[in-house]
């Protein structure tokens, strides 16, 4: 429970603290973000958008523009190549429309210039025609009957807008709530929200003709974005080489690429580097935000507090394309309890918005906010501690999981430190409410590669092809400086490009520490058998017989000692450079985390605003490799979950419009808005890693909706189901009895 | 001889062409050489040369230029750390002068300002106060009694300007000469020569304090600035990337840093990145051209041609710190020949010059000049063919070489090959003379290192530390194509940096496909194995039974059939990405080339200026994996060589400065100069090969100072001893007897 002290102590490098090698050069300025990269010659790139959310393309006249004195390249969706879209879909036709608009703002051409002024202005030049289609904003409205079918100009046209559902049936749903004491039943919505991201897309490509052609991108997997971009244009994965910079956030929204490809066929067609950058408008209305959700929910429970039942059915807005976190709603959404009787529907909706992505938990927030907030209630009616009624339901070792049954995992741990919590004990202050919510997130897997180069001084340099979004390159440095038993100072990591390192699925789902870290020790194995070979060598003895202590290799038949400098200041001559490969594929949603959030809030009755006046977060990270991140990655998920939970939302207008495209109007937390967040850290061991390691990014972003929205209903008592819980809505709530 | 057919014909890619993939780029401008990289923020350097070629610096003001707006950084010899000059000597001074300057130009302080123009006023605002010193330009002067010592200013000054001697001794020299039945005895000189590489040194620098700082540089070995440039500026090897951009032309002479450190140091003080570019006249001035040379040769034959006794007294310039090609002198002077009686004794000398560095076969040319024009004139007074001459001493296989008894070498057969070669039996044409001249190169060796990255579409990246100076990506390319059994279309080479790549010793000295293609088997094994693995746990079977086939792994128990390409779709999933790598070091000396070259030359009486007619150059490349790029290797030493006998020289005046720092004095030849090179490639595998390669660079460079010194002697009737063979000096040499 907490750190563990006595774990600690035997780790020289792993579970304390070390630097960033990235620190000096953000707080000076230095780091070169998506923004930073320049070529000599480079143009600048600015996108048309489409003035309908929903709209025909009748023609595209880019003769005036292609005139225009700097411009040197004008693309629109025409100059795509016709991909191969199998295993990829047709979304990727969300890189430049062609023949329909789907959504307001959605690129329709694009130019190339001598400066982005002139980009702008030809912009201007560009004439095109619409013709207006229906629009269809809301789930409601895509799935009604005369709903337009926003992909009735591809090939074989959809039926409908839904075009993903899933089913999970356990037990016999009606014996379930037949058994039930209590049935309580809901309906919950939440909006689409932004991940907030700091820094907007950017890149530069370079196109090269014949040759390998290079894309500067700030992106979560520059992998990825080498793959889909190769095979929009129809270029080899070896033609494309893709270079990530140092990012200003992602959070899921930059798994996947967005304007990568135009760009580089600007370059393609303009013969000289491109650079496009997005404004913060741009990336609100053309960005892939986190999924709109509506729920109904029921949930049985006997007197003594036993679950019998839980059904749900819900529906996730995808926006104009496919890309609605259906998995991960599915796998969340009853997941924290072993409940004998469960029946969930889900269904991913297309919607005239940009397409949804990936948001740090992706579907968990949304689904966990009807499930948690109903719990709640059923403590109150059960009159039972919430904690209580969680315990005797939480699923423990052994217990049917998503991937089979659970390995060892913490959930009950994180109920116990959540009990013995000071802030769960102390007395809620005068007029102010407390709320807890829980949290299971199934965290991800995939493939890791990595290089350790041992220098001639000693130190190594660990490449890995994780983007390093919070610190990773550090982590992994620790754990890689753990297993050669020498400092983490003497290790430099950085993150390879696509063309030097292994693949590496993106930095998300939790699993770069996991599958990285056991990358990273699978290299230094091989760097250590290397360095025992050739300190075996000098010896004359076999490589099986060195011992190693504390980083260096002992002769054991005299006791000599040879250090790892040692023995790499001699590496060229003794056989060359020492280089180290590790590469593997992690199973996902084996090694998963739990959380428990508590949040005591103060509600103004005559604003309906809610501050936030305490708020813990417990968590199993498995083992914390680096305690304080572990704690960044906590509070920064409560963060981001209290902020949809109180303000954040799109607001569209009827004609598909987004009213709030800027942090003015579409209001994520401040510093000032919210007190320190209390951080609690469990280590459960993950029995499937070497350290125990789990992942810790995502968790901690699952219960915050619920937490925030029952603690303002306890303390206004009145059931928040439709977040955010902003001024107006609580108000109305309080007056109106909500806005339903 | 010539290429074998039979060998070629069962090799896919290794013996046959293959394009560069850097061709494109540089024919269409777009390569990024050392003066190509730009970094926001960049300020730019220039640099003070001093004014005297021998001086004590009393003083130097900068605060006039340092107030100059726009300066950022004014950096004079004193703001260098006290380096370790352990292991690297007094010379890493020859960064910046401190204390006193040794030659004309030598930097004495430099400035980084926000443009060069702004940089170059604040040059003219240093003040210097000099006390002058006398200055030695010649060995005769710098080893006179009375001769200033260079490094008198040093902590422990040495008491001569000679700081290196060595010497051979074989049997019993005076027995030796006593057996021969015509003995000659000459002297001969070659003056100091450029390498005259097209792109001058240039480099980007930008220092991160308490972090990795980056130089990108155009470099021949980027291994060598990092390890130079960290140990001048008192940085962890680790806290420097050195990443090497194209380079246009090396030569040996971008082997190691000029201006990395300065400009390093610049940054550093500016807390901006700072690019330096050399012009023209500061290369002639500041950078490392071949060495000049001195010597004293006699020659001992029998009637019947048997060599009985060879001595030689000979001196090497090395500039203004310890450079000289010693080693390569001593071991080449008479190491084409089985000679009983030696006594070579050589010796290397500071004078006020720029610090010379390596040329192509540095020291080979130099002492062959004297070695082979004997040769020949001993023919003549034997009445014997030269090639005669020559087969009867010519080494082979058993005996001793420099570094213990020849291996299977070519000297024979390449002699065997100009004698039947089309030139050699061609009748001289009228008015023309023919001469021919032998070689011997060591090779060099030392560590390379490769990584190779599948991809998952089954092309290869493969990462090599080595700089291409002639397509050697290319090669190493084939090779790798040639192992794994795929089309060298699916290899993508690139050069890697510092940080990236394991240790790899410069691109030079003939040895980057040998050890370099030793480094890609070996990472190529590696790589098989692991697709062997992958196939074996498909197919359930044990890795051993897998067979390979024309690149596809074969089921030995049903005949399935896997590609590589199918193998590397999967990998991510079934253990990660597949990344092989291979690191060794290469013992030099052992794989040694020999080469003839015949050179047929008409000379003009009244001028003095003399035409090369006809040339041609026999030479044994072992293995020639890319025909082509032999080719080129041969012609362009050949043309080298050529150019250094015609008409290459510094031309000093009695202060010590340069006279002719300039491309119009000092005439490099042009295609319009020269006939077409001739080749002939022969191939005798070397045995420490796997596929027999040697190095091919250098000795090509090596006989042309002999061969054009002899056929003009044959010409003019005219011994040529003293290069070059300039317009002004035949003339002199025909019409005086020469300027001795």
């Amino acid at each position: 429970m907490g750190n563990d002290a006595r774990a600690k102590d035997i780790f020289r490098s792993i579970g304390h603290d070390a630097a960033r090698p990235d620190a000096v050069d953000k707080v000076k300025g230095k780091a070169k973000f998506g923004a930073d990269i320049y070529q000599s010659g480079m143009l600048h790139a600015r996108l048309l958008g489409s003035e309908y959310a929903h709209a025909r393309i009748v023609s595209i006249d880019t003769s005036a523009a292609a005139r225009l004195p700097g411009v040197k390249a004008v693309v629109t969706g025409e100059d795509f190549p016709k991909a191969d879209m199998s295993g990829i879909g047709p979304w990727i036709n969300d890189n430049m429309a062609r023949g329909k608009a789907l959504y307001h703002g959605q690129s329709i051409a694009a130019v190339a210039a001598t400066s982005a002024r002139i980009a702008e202005a030809a912009l201007e030049l560009i004439e095109v025609e619409y013709e207006p289609l229906s629009v269809v904003t809301s789930v409601a409205a895509a799935i009604a009957e005369d709903a337009p079918i926003l992909h009735d100009h591809l090939d074989a046209p959809p039926s409908s807008n839904v075009y993903a559902t899933d089913n999970i049936s356990e037990g016999d749903i009606a014996a379930g709530f037949a058994q039930a004491d209590i049935i309580l039943e809901e309906d919950f919505t939440v909006p689409t929200a932004h991940q907030g991201y700091i820094e907007p897309p950017a890149c530069l490509a370079d196109y090269q003709d014949g040759n390998v052609s290079t894309i500067w991108t700030t992106t979560q997997g520059h992998f990825i974005v080498q793959a889909n971009v190769a095979r929009t244009l129809g270029l080899e994965m070896s033609q494309l080489k893709v270079v990530p910079t140092e990012i200003g956030g992602g959070f899921g929204g930059k798994g996947s690429p967005y304007i990568e490809a135009i760009t580089l066929l600007l370059s393609k067609k303009a013969g000289r580097p491109v650079k496009c950058v997005m404004s913060r408008e741009e990336v609100f209305r053309r960005t892939g935000p986190g999924a709109a959700f509506e729920g109904h929910y029921r949930i049985g429970v006997k007197h003594d507090g036993t679950l019998t039942a839980f059904a749900a059915d819900f529906s996730f807005e995808s926006g104009a394309f496919p890309g609605a976190p259906l998995h991960g709603g599915m796998d969340t959404i009853f997941r924290c309890y072993r409940i004998p009787n469960v029946e969930v529907n889900g269904k991913a909706v297309l919607t005239n918005k940009p397409m949804v992505r990936a948001y740090r938990g992706p579907g968990g927030p949304q689904v966990t906010l009807g499930t948690e907030v109903l719990m709640n209630e059923l403590a109150k009616k059960l009159n039972m501690d919430p904690i209580v009624l969680r315990q005797k339901n939480a699923v423990a070792e052994g217990d049917p999981g998503s991937a089979g049954p659970f390995r060892k995992i913490g959930f009950e741990e994180c109920l116990q430190a959540a009990a013995v919590s000071e802030h769960y004990q102390s007395e809620v202050k005068p007029g102010e409410a407390r709320a807890l919510a829980a949290a299971y997130w199934h965290n991800g897997g995939g493939p890791s590669s990595v290089v350790i180069k041992m220098n001639s001084d000693g130190t190594a340099n660990l490449i890995t092809g994780a983007v390093d979004l919070s610190g990773t390159r550090t982590t992994l440095a620790m754990i890689a400086a753990e297993r050669l038993g020498i400092g983490v100072e003497n290790i430099h990591a950085t993150v390879g490009d696509t063309e030097t390192t292994g693949y590496n699925f993106v930095s998300g789902g939790s699993r770069t520490v996991n599958a990285g870290g056991q990358a990273v020790i699978m290299a230094v194995d091989d760097v250590v058998r290397q360095l025992g070979e050739r300190a075996a060598s000098g010896w004359n003895i076999t490589p099986d017989r060195i011992e190693w202590d504390c980083g260096e290799a002992v002769n054991p038949d005299n006791g000599e000692r040879l250090s790892i400098a040692a023995i790499c200041r001699k590496a060229p001559y003794t056989g060359g450079t020492i280089t180290g490969t590790g590469s593997l594929s992690v199973q996902p949603d084996i090694s998963p985390s739990f959380a428990v959030h508590i949040c005591d809030v103060k509600v103004d009755g005559d604003t309906g605003q809610s501050q936030i006046t305490r708020y813990t977060v417990i968590q199993d990270a498995g083992f914390a490799v680096h305690p304080k991140f572990v704690e960044g990655q906590l509070q920064g998920g409560a963060v981001q979950g209290i902020g949809w939970a109180l303000n954040e939302e799109y607001v569209y207008n009827d004609a598909g419009v987004l009213e709030n495209p800027a942090f003015l109007d579409y209001r994520i937390p401040l510093a000032s808005d919210l007190p320190m967040i209390e951080t609690v850290i469990v280590e459960v061991a993950n029995p499937l890693h070497p350290f125990g390691v789990r992942g810790v990014g995502e968790a901690g972003v699952v219960p915050p909706l619920a937490a925030v929205a029952s603690a303002i209903t306890n303390a206004t008592g009145v059931l928040m189901k439709n977040l955010p819980c902003s001024p107006t809505n609580v108000w109305q709530a309080v007056n109106d009895g909500g806005r339903e």
